[in-house]
This record gives C-alpha cells, sequence and structure tokens, in this order.
C-alpha cells in the first residue's frame, strides 16, 4: 500500500490556506452533530517516526471542544502491568465514548510492526495479531463506531533530514531516540513490514488513509479532509445493519433447559459436607498454582433469579485468598459504560495473569435482557452470539480459562424462592418487583437461553449446566468443574 | 478458512424438517419485500465437484416466483468471444437488477481457482485477479447490492463416493467429466488454492459462508438460513453511506475550465483541410493495426451542449473501418439499467478487443447531471471518483486505450450556438428545453466538472481538454490525441 502509494499534487499556498479554513471551520461544526448522534470516533495515526504525527493532532484537536475529545498517547512497547493483560486491552481500555473523539497518538499497529522488526514476534503470534486486529476494528464499526486509520508517510530522505535537525537543537535533541535512528538505517525493512500491515488490516469499512507527511500544511489538510468526510459518512448511516457471520467456531452440543432432569440431582447433607471440604481444599491449592503459574482465570455466571448464583459463587471464594480474586456482580451498565462497545466494560474487568475473575451475570446479557427488553436492535443481538465467541476465543488464546455456568432451576422452584424471600424479613431485599417482571416472561428467557447455549457453547468456552433445585448439589458440581478445568490448563 | 472450518451438529430429522419448512416459507415471504424495498440479490454458489450446488440451487428457487429470479450458469471457461473482453465482463454481465435475484452457479472465482491449479495464471495475475474481484464486490454492495457467497465443501472421501455412483450409472455417467476427477485425485492441493482464495476474498461485508454439503437437507438449510439472514439485514439498510476511499491512483494535474484559454485556439480553413486529410489517413492505417494487435480502445467524450461533440466525433469515424467501431450515445438510463450498478451499461457497451468504441457522453454522468439534478445520493457520486477511476483502471490493465475528451466552449458562444439552432430550422432539433435549463445552471455544472476534472484525470486515463470555440480546432486536436495515444501502445 504505502508502496504503491502515490503522492497527489500540493494546493498552491493561497488554496491550502483557504481549503485548511474551510475543513477546519467544517470540523468544529461536526462536533456537536457528533455529540447530538452519539457518535463515538476513533483517530488511529501511525507512520514513521519523525513525520510529524503529532504536530497535526495538535493542530486537529484545536478546532474540537475539550469536552469532546481526549488524545491517547500509547507507548511503545506495554507496561509490565499491562503485559499481564491480553494484547487488545491497553488500547480497548482508551476507546471513546458515544458522540466523543479518541484521537490515538500511534495505535495496536506499532506493538505490532515492532515486535516484527524487534523479531519477538514469530510469524504466527503476527498472524493472530492481525486477525485480532480486524475482529476488533470490525466488532467496533458493526456496533455503530467509525475508525479512521491514518499513515504518516515521508521519505528515507526527509526522515534523516527532520532527525537530524533535531538532534542539532538542544531542545529537542532528546526527542530522537535509537529506535528512530534504525528505523531510517533500515528503512526499506521497516518500509516491507509497514506495507504488508496496511495490507492485511485495510478492511472495506476501516479502510488506511496514507498522508503525505512531507509538507505540514498539506498533512494536517488531508487529515481534515478524510476526518470531516468520513464523519459526515458516518453521520449518515442510522442504525446500519451488518452481516450475520458464520460460526467458525467449534461447538460442543448441550441440550435444550427443557430436557435437563433436575429434581434428581440431589446430595445429602453429610456427603455435602464432606465433599465440600475436600473439594475447596484441592481448589485452594490449585488457586495457589494459578497465582504463580500466572493463568488467568474466568469464571462467568448466569442463571435464573433465585437460582442461588450467590451462595454457588460464595463456595468458590471461600476456597481462594482474597488477593487472587475479584468478583464482578454485573448490573445494568452505567451511562459511561452504555456509551462504549457493550463488551468494554468486560474488556476493562478482565482478571490480570494469576488472578481469578468470577462475573456475577455477564456479557450474556447482550442476548437475554438486552435482547428481550428491546435494549438493543434485533441486527445487535443477533450478531452478538459471534462476537461473543470471538472475544472468548480471543481470551482463551491469551491463556485464559474460561468456565461458564448457567444455573438451572424449575419454574415451581422459582416461585418457591420468591414467596419464601418475600416473607422472610431478613430476605425481603432480594426480591423486587423486577423479578416477578423477569418471571412472567419466563418462556421467552428460556427460548433465549436455548439459543445462547446452542450458539455460544464452543469447544473451547462451552456452557455448564449446574442444576440447583438443590443447591447443594449445585455447589458442589460447580466445585468439580472449576477445579477440572484448571487441572486441564497446569 | 475451509481447513479451519468446523462441522456443525445437523439438527435431529423433525428439526431439520420443521426449520427446513420454516425458511422456505421465510424465503418466499421475503421475495416480496425484495422488490418493493428495489434490493438486488447476487448469490454465489462455489464449491466442490459433486457437492451439491445445482441440486441447493434448485431446490432454493422453488420458493421464488419465477419473474423475481435467474440462474445464471457459468461455465467452466470463457469462451473465445468472451476471452475477448475483461475478466470480469461476462460476470457483470449478469449481475442482477434491483428487486431481482441472481443465482450464481459457479462465479468469478472457479475462473481463478481453475487458472491457479491449471498453472495457467501466474500468481501476479491471480493478485490482480483477487484484487479486481474485491473491488467489483465492494463496488456492488456499496451502490445497495445484497452479495452472498457459498462454498460447498465436501470430503475428498465423500467426494470420491459420490463421483463413482455418478459414473456408474448411464444416466449420469457424462456429468463427470476429466476435471472432477482431477480435482478428487488433487484434493489438497486444491483445498489449499480454495482455501487461500477465500481467504484472500473474505470481506466483511461480503463474507464467506461454508456450507457442509454432507447432507443435502443440511445443505439446504444452511444456504436458505443464511441467505433469509442475509436478506434481512439488507433489507433494514436504507441508503446505505460508506467511507470515501482515498485516491490512490497517479494523477495528472489540469488546471481549471476557468484558466483555458479559448479564444487563441483557432485554425484556418486551409490548413483545418490540409491537416484533417493526412490526420485522417494516418488514424486510417492505425485503426487497421488496432485490430489486427487485437488492442481495444475506448473514446469518451463529454463536453457542454453545443460544443460540438457529434461533429467532432464524425472526424474521428470517418477515419475509421464501420466494421471496427460503434459509436454509443449515452442518454438517460432505461429503467432495466437504472435497477443496476451505474456502470452496468457501460460494462456491457465495452468494445471488444481489436474494436473501437466511441461513448457520446458516458459514465462522467454520475458526476455531473446526476450529482447537480440529485438523481444519486452525495455519499454516491462523492464516492463515484474513486469508482471510475477502478473501473478504467481495470480497463486499463486489460490492455485498453482509454482517451477522454473535454470539449470546452464558453457561456457567450453556447449562447450564440443555442441561438442559431433555434433560428434554422434544420437545426431546430438540435436545441431543447433542457439545454436552456442546463445552461441556467452552468456554473454549478463548471464546479462539479472543475472537480471530476481533478479527481479522475489519473496517469493511465487523463482528460484531455479540447477548445472548442473553433471547431476545426478542436477536431484536428483530437485526431492528433488519439493517433498519438493508439501509437504509444501499438
Amino acid at each position: 500500500m504505502i508502496k504503491d502509494f502515490v503522492k497527489q499534487a500540493l494546493p498552491e499556498d493561497d488554496e491550502m490556506k483557504a481549503k485548511l479554513k474551510e475543513e477546519r471551520a467544517h470540523l468544529s461544526g461536526l462536533q456537536m452533530k457528533i455529540k447530538e448522534a452519539g457518535l463515538p470516533v476513533m483517530v488511529l495515526f501511525e507512520g514513521w517516526s519523525a513525520a510529524g504525527k503529532g504536530a497535526v493532532i495538535g493542530k486537529v484537536i484545536r478546532n474540537i471542544d475539550p469536552r469532546f475529545f481526549k488524545v491517547a498517547t500509547m507507548d511503545r512497547e506495554p507496561s509490565d502491568e499491562e503485559k499481564r493483560y491480553p494484547f487488545l486491552y491497553r488500547y480497548i481500555k482508551e476507546i471513546p465514548e458515544a458522540g466523543k473523539f479518541r484521537l490515538f497518538d500511534t495505535c495496536w499497529m506499532e506493538e505490532v510492526v515492532d515486535g516484527v522488526l524487534e523479531e519477538t514476534l514469530d510469524e504466527d503470534t503476527y498472524k493472530k495479531r492481525v486477525h485480532s486486529i480486524n475482529i476488533i476494528e470490525r466488532q467496533l464499526i458493526d456496533n455503530g463506531y467509525l475508525v479512521i486509520k491514518f499513515f504518516f508517510h515521508i521519505s528515507k530522505k526527509e526522515q534523516k533530514k527532520r532527525l537530524d535537525e533535531l538532534k542539532e537543537s538542544k531542545d529537542t535533541s532528546w526527542r530522537v531516540d535509537k529506535d528512530d535512528l534504525l528505523q531510517n538505517k533500515h528503512y526499506d525493512r521497516c518500509l516491507e513490514v509497514f506495507d504488508r500491515y496496511l495490507g492485511d488490516t485495510n478492511q472495506s469499512r476501516s479502510p488506511w488513509y496514507i498522508i503525505d507527511a512531507t509538507n505540514k500544511k498539506w498533512a494536517e489538510l488531508q487529515v481534515l479532509q478524510f476526518l470531516n468526510q468520513g464523519i459526515e459518512v458516518a453521520l449518515k448511516n442510522h442504525s446500519l445493519n451488518v452481516p450475520i457471520l458464520q460460526n467458525t467456531f467449534p461447538m460442543e452440543k448441550i441440550g435444550k433447559l427443557s430436557d435437563i432432569s433436575l429434581d434428581d440431582k440431589r446430595l445429602s447433607d453429610s456427603d455435602y459436607d464432606a465433599e465440600l471440604e475436600s473439594l475447596q481444599k484441592e481448589l485452594k491449592d490449585l488457586g495457589n498454582k494459578v497465582y504463580r503459574k500466572k493463568i488467568p482465570v474466568i469464571i462467568a455466571y448466569e442463571g435464573w433469579d433465585a437460582a442461588g448464583k450467590g451462595g454457588n459463587i460464595k463456595r468458590i471464594t471461600e476456597a481462594l485468598d482474597p488477593r487472587d480474586y475479584v468478583v464482578e456482580p454485573i448490573a445494568s451498565p452505567e451511562p459511561h459504560e452504555k456509551a462504549r462497545h457493550y463488551l468494554w466494560r468486560f474488556w476493562t474487568r478482565l482478571p490480570k495473569t494469576g488472578h481469578i475473575t468470577i462475573f456475577d451475570r455477564t456479557w450474556y446479557g447482550r442476548v437475554m435482557v438486552e435482547r428481550l427488553e428491546g435494549f438493543c436492535s434485533e441486527n445487535d443481538w443477533q450478531r452478538a452470539y459471534n462476537e461473543i465467541n470471538e472475544f472468548e476465543k480471543e481470551l482463551v488464546d491469551w491463556g485464559a480459562v474460561i468456565i461458564k455456568f448457567w444455573v438451572q432451576i424449575d419454574k415451581d422452584t422459582q416461585l418457591a424462592r420468591f414467596t419464601d424471600r418475600q416473607n422472610t424479613p431478613e430476605k425481603q431485599w432480594k426480591i423486587t418487583d423486577e423479578d416477578w417482571r423477569n418471571r412472567e416472561k419466563w418462556d421467552l428467557y428460556e427460548t433465549a437461553i436455548d439459543e445462547m447455549i446452542e450458539k455460544t457453547s464452543t469447544a473451547f468456552a462451552p456452557w455448564y449446566v449446574l442444576e440447583s433445585v438443590d443447591k447443594k448439589y449445585a455447589r458442589i458440581k460447580a466445585l468439580k468443574i472449576v477445579i477440572e478445568q484448571i487441572k486441564k490448563r497446569l
């Protein structure tokens, strides 16, 4: 792509000035429209060292109210802390919320191409990274994001000239580091690697724009033109529907909820006590091993209201060192969460390596409550099965153990527990009108859950049903599965 | 893609039947919605020999009224006649019109993968083909087409079994040809080539769906499900706006119309006569060479009303053998043309190799009259510059000579000619109310034309301005340019 790039003729001075003025005013006028439309705008600046990305970013943001944008300056290398999360984590953390700009002063490209150039990233990992990037960019766009990608291009000679100038002055010499000089020295090799990456990630809805950065005004003008154009196009797209991709993941067939027998899944008190003690002891040891071997563990709980999730989770956490795990109760998203990609609040709650996160309700809200209450469009939740599978695959590839529990009871059991809660003063806080309303939609939920389990029970992250009419049975089963799955990874 | 493909579990018999019934009815119900929405639906069936594409196509169409669909059965190899057109020509000819289905029993994939397997397509040409395919699929989708792509997959063993069965019966043995047997013999090599192609053409808005074709009912069900889902999604997308891609072609800078001096571009009658005769003689010889060397030539005329296009074209055609050229006068599109991609009526009017087509008005109507009269959306015409550059690049890569003329006069000259036409009985047919209305929009047109020339004057197909206040001057200049450009290619 860069190799085939053809410089266009620069406008004359007067024309440049007039156009710059016009495009700056255009962007300034667009910011309120972006706000009103709730469009999140992600602008990725990549390119050669000393190509002037920073200067152009500085110019661009002058036209935007400070409340509406942030610049994310990403370090070339993740910090040690960031290295304990998936590759994409530190970038996804920074995605903008609806109605706002986030300008990335380098984004996921730089880390990948650096890895290739420094030979810390082998061919397979490179391909995996590109795959992950293409998926996340597609997911963001499918979920209403505008993603604009700029590559700032200058020639080897121009780069050399700029680096020399920077080095010469006391005020700027600190800005030139070894990597910059190496890049210029190995310009042709870098060009190969950059060019391949650009080609590998040039998607029809998030194409690359190559910016001829030899002239600074011209670079600014090009950026403004592409940016304004991209925003205008995105603003006109209301509730875009996108293709539902084929499931490309291996699945585990699990039956329908109605086929699961519940009443025979019981444990006596004595059996329960004995098993609980020995299993919790085993899990405790495993928790330590997980910590030392730096394995991230994700345990996801979904289930009917009053199915016994809380008590079940408690039996897991009792066995763990409080420094090593966290329970994340998931309610309706906060405004700042709702304003972002629906998986963002789960991405940002991931455990770091060696830690365990237990989600009390999860990202599957998208295909249950959000589906049934109309909080997202049909296209949104239909697409979500694949997006969720992709998300979980990303985590598994990172090295995580993922365990997904569906805590199952029947309708009568729920009624009995609701009534008990209602009639027991110290349990009344546990029951709300909403629980009763949800209960009325039991059949709709059951259909949605069956579909969810069918479409997201992948071989790498299958669902486990915990029969919980007898809560003791469900707790022991959960412990056994957690132990088994962790053991498999050790 | 095929290599990573994971077969999903087949539904039980009863479930399969119920689902098939449901999806068939669904498709049947969708056809009127497609009609009403004017959605053109292109379904591409590719896959292994004997995978049962034809049988499934037969099943699918049973649910659609014969007025609403056609099946395009493409031969593995283009005919000798088709080989005289660009690679994509025979497929583009077949694209559906708005509101109708076109099912392709193999499409552009087969020709390309066959070429690779038979080693008639080298690596560079393969890449070019893939590039062309990605562009045309993207263009179709950007212009409102639904493009659904199926790859029918069976194992080597299954294919062998089916081919053996076909061979054994007298009724079907003719259906098995050498290519089918070779494919089975070299299954793994074919798989490599197919897989690469699928990966290379898997675009986010026109993804591949791999159909597990081992079971025929299951294959039908999968196709129906993906098809119905794809249609539902496409139906919900009204007037989709798509990114305006960066111009990636080398440009020739040509000034604004207002900077062109006209009055000094004159020829005396005697000079004109002498030059005309010798140039036409030269062009005649070149016309013969073009024919023998099988070079396709495209001459495109645009210009102001009454600028003298007709007379200019006549001076070219006078020099040519009537069997070798055709003049295509382009008016508003007919309904069946309007119902397709706007470049379709030009694709289907291309000259074959060795022939010359002269377009009297062209595809540039998109960015002039269609833009100014609001016959297409702003996103449509803004996108068209790049689409047209891509179109012309495709033709140049095929080997065509493209010459684009803008016939230029000033406003006063037009008025004088209009008045003359109005006042001269035998010329009155040449002048209409529309001409006068267009004249009122002169300034708007001038802005659009300046933009058109700026954005589509590529190095491989630049615009040539013919100063035509003196028509004789313009004719001689046109002849010289045509001669020069053809000579360059010989």
